[in-house]
């Protein structure tokens, strides 16, 4: 069985693992917290990056855009119609532009800027720069999730899904920042009733069970997290 | 004939300039200046960043690793044994992971420190940030770039180029980047031999003789920038 090193709070992670509820693939799942720079894990991934997947008898697999490529390449076909990277070369450019948009862009500005003041701080000593969240940062990054909602409300305006009349990697990579920010309370929901009623669609599929289910040890998930009608 | 934005310090600008070099592809190039926040390239890409590809008649192309895969998708095939991303699902996951470390990693850690700091805030009024280099920050990039060229020269160690026996997207990602720091001067070429002589024969390739002749208004290049021998 391949294995697949991610942290339940990593919001690229979570990209994959919902990626593959969608394909029905299984991987053994190794919690890496990141922030302890293990030596084997980077080995696996001198970029000291989750998530990285590892299949029997190849080299690793680092990084969540790299992961998604190579599974369409290796697994995706099989799918059809239901394909999370469409067939056509300009579909895929504007899957890939709004993958890149919450891989890249919705994590710099608001994800990353989360999940290192809440999550890797509480686990990291005083002397590493851990300790209680810097609340300048947090409003940054509070501010800035307004708008993605808005973009995502705005993009939903003239489609069924993000991408296109299909689901694809774009709704799994925006709803897994998404749901990392929901997790930590962040994400202003009341900002943009068509966003939230596309996250409620993807938060009901079986592909999203695992990661409602997700706990970290002293934290407590917001409490409308796991609410299918929130 | 397609039009290319773009900025001639931009790195992820000069990869699809290299990349459109060995695929023999004209384009309009349109000098973007980002720092400016332009509508009407904000209208083309929302994320307000360069590169961006516009087809006749078709959406903007955004974003040099969606361009990157929209260009093998529509015009690689063709090359046969020279494709710039081979065939092999798994010679793909190393061509990627290493555009994804040039592109994101090396771009957080040095290049986008270097540009803003050097190119960028030259150009931006004193009331928007710009002004005299941040000597802090230039030291932050320069001690980076170090383990990057020896990162360079251990993977040839290995193989012939970048990510394995022949060029890829690997090699001209890489070279991009480091040709923004050696205009600016901040490559250190004596760390590492191997590192300069694959850096050398990337030099003296057609497709990059337009970015040894690329000059910007009141900055001179490195003495050596444009030497083939150096």
């Amino acid at each position: 069985m391949p294995e697949f090193y991610h942290h339940p709070l990593c919001p690229q992670s979570r990209y994959i693992r919902l990626v593959m509820g969608e394909l029905g693939m299984e991987a053994a799942q190794i919690e890496e917290r990141v922030w302890e720079r293990r030596r084997e894990f980077l080995m696996l991934n001198p970029a000291g990056t989750t998530p990285v997947l590892v299949e029997e008898n190849v080299l690793p697999i680092p990084g969540a855009d790299v992961i998604a490529e190579y599974l369409d390449e290796t697994r995706g076909l099989v799918l059809g119609e239901r394909r999370l990277l469409p067939e056509d070369p300009l579909s895929r450019v504007e899957v890939r532009r709004l993958c890149d948009w919450f891989n890249r862009k919705f994590h710099e500005e608001v994800s990353h800027y989360l999940v290192v003041e809440k999550v890797h701080k509480r686990f990291l000593g005083p002397e590493k720069g851990g300790g209680a969240p810097e609340g300048a940062i947090l409003r940054v990054a509070r501010a800035n999730v307004r708008y993605h909602v808005k973009y995502i409300g705005h993009l939903l305006g003239q489609r069924n899904w993000l991408a296109g009349d299909r689901l694809t990697y774009a709704d799994l990579a925006a709803a897994a920042h998404l749901s990392v920010c929901d997790f930590l309370g962040d994400v202003p929901w009341n900002e943009d009733e068509t966003a939230k009623q596309w996250y409620a669609r993807l938060k009901s599929r079986p592909s999203f069970r695992p990661l409602l289910a997700d706990r970290i040890l002293g934290m407590t998930p917001a409490a409308h997290y796991t609410n299918l009608d929130f």
